[in-house]
């Protein structure tokens, strides 16, 4: 058997080619959205199936490191944060599935009005993922701290998207399909927003846990 | 310290406490939307604390579990199955909250049209969530497995549910807000029954583990 250092890296180096595949799948959903691009939105569909095998592979992996050996403190936490991560990955593959499915929906139908504040809610959901993700591979709690407020922003792009939409389909009911559509999409970014949230709160509980291994418990 | 399998059979008391808990939340949430019950809308958002607390605990006693000793193949098993179940339990009430926040929305409404078909996907909803609970309880794999087509039935329901209030909003534009509140209705009760399928999954990973662990491996 490899040393567990080494298993522990590659299930790190694991999560993070999923990571990886996820983020792009959230960036290219949300642009073939904004680009009327069906190719785009299917290869987003087809690539679910890598993703959720990938999320399977990370699972036994952190799982069988569990059983193998008791492990240490810190590294039982990171287990335990690879496990969740990893779920909070694959859910977010998911959701950038739906937008992808709604994506092609809406090319379907006649443009309601051109997207602004969804690409814009978009990169502050990428800007989060990614942060978050940042704050994993550095072990940096404040980086993942720094991820925290952005959700109350995204809240905001939310409320405000739904209150326009609901504006338009009451001014013009054809409009109706392709905005509940939009709302969707809307509904989807905060999914993936309270994911980055999720996983940036993993990261502080897992820096917090190596600061206490480290610093705590001073006697005295 | 107590013996181990005692740690595992309070475990699962905490479990099936959630769960109630849980259940109870869905059950009202929808109720209060049938009967426009604000008080019950309520008290399903302040319970809500309580869930999260008890999220909280379970998490940490399995955590603390995994870390005290190492623990066999099959109470492995049982461990990381108990944490998955417990994450979504909490997404359930989650859910739950959401129901009863469009709920107490679609009250200020006036009605859109006497609820029918919503009472009936929640019911199939609850019997998925009830059974899939049950089947774990019993480390009941059939039951489990028959979870999991009532996944495609709920589906049916949820995109009936959303044909036809897009025709109620098309026709009478005034209907909107309360036809997007109870789609969104309809959204959370898919997700609650998606939660429902991931524990009948991991009820049948614990009961095949189980089975494997019996009669697996015959030499030959």
């Amino acid at each position: 058997m490899r040393r567990f250092q080494e298993e522990l890296d590659d299930l790190q180096r694991s999560l993070l080619e999923m990571a990886g595949m996820v983020e792009a799948a959230i960036h290219d959903s949300v642009r073939s959205l904004v680009e009327r691009d069906e190719a785009m939105a299917q290869q987003v569909l087809r690539n679910e199936k890598d993703v959720n095998w990938m999320e399977i592979q990370i699972d036994e992996q952190a799982t069988r490191l569990l059983a193998l050996q008791q492990p240490m403190a810190r590294d039982l936490r990171f287990l335990t944060a690879a496990i969740k991560i990893n779920n909070d990955l694959e859910r977010m593959g998911d959701l950038a599935v739906n937008v992808a499915e709604r994506s092609l929906s809406v090319m379907r139908l006649p443009p309601v009005k051109p997207l602004v504040d969804i690409p814009r809610m978009a990169a502050l959901v990428e800007t989060m993922v990614h942060n978050s993700l940042d704050a994993f591979v550095r072990r940096d709690g404040d980086l993942a701290r720094q991820v925290l407020p952005a959700d109350d922003e995204v809240d905001g792009f939310k409320a405000a998207i739904y209150e326009e939409l609901i504006h338009f389909m009451q001014a013009d009911p054809s409009t109706i399909p392709c905005a509940v559509d939009l709302m969707f999409v809307a509904h989807n970014l905060e999914r993936i927003a309270d994911h980055a949230t999720n996983i940036a709160e993993d990261v502080i509980y897992l820096t917090q846990a190596v600061d206490v291994r480290h610093h705590g418990e001073m006697p005295g």
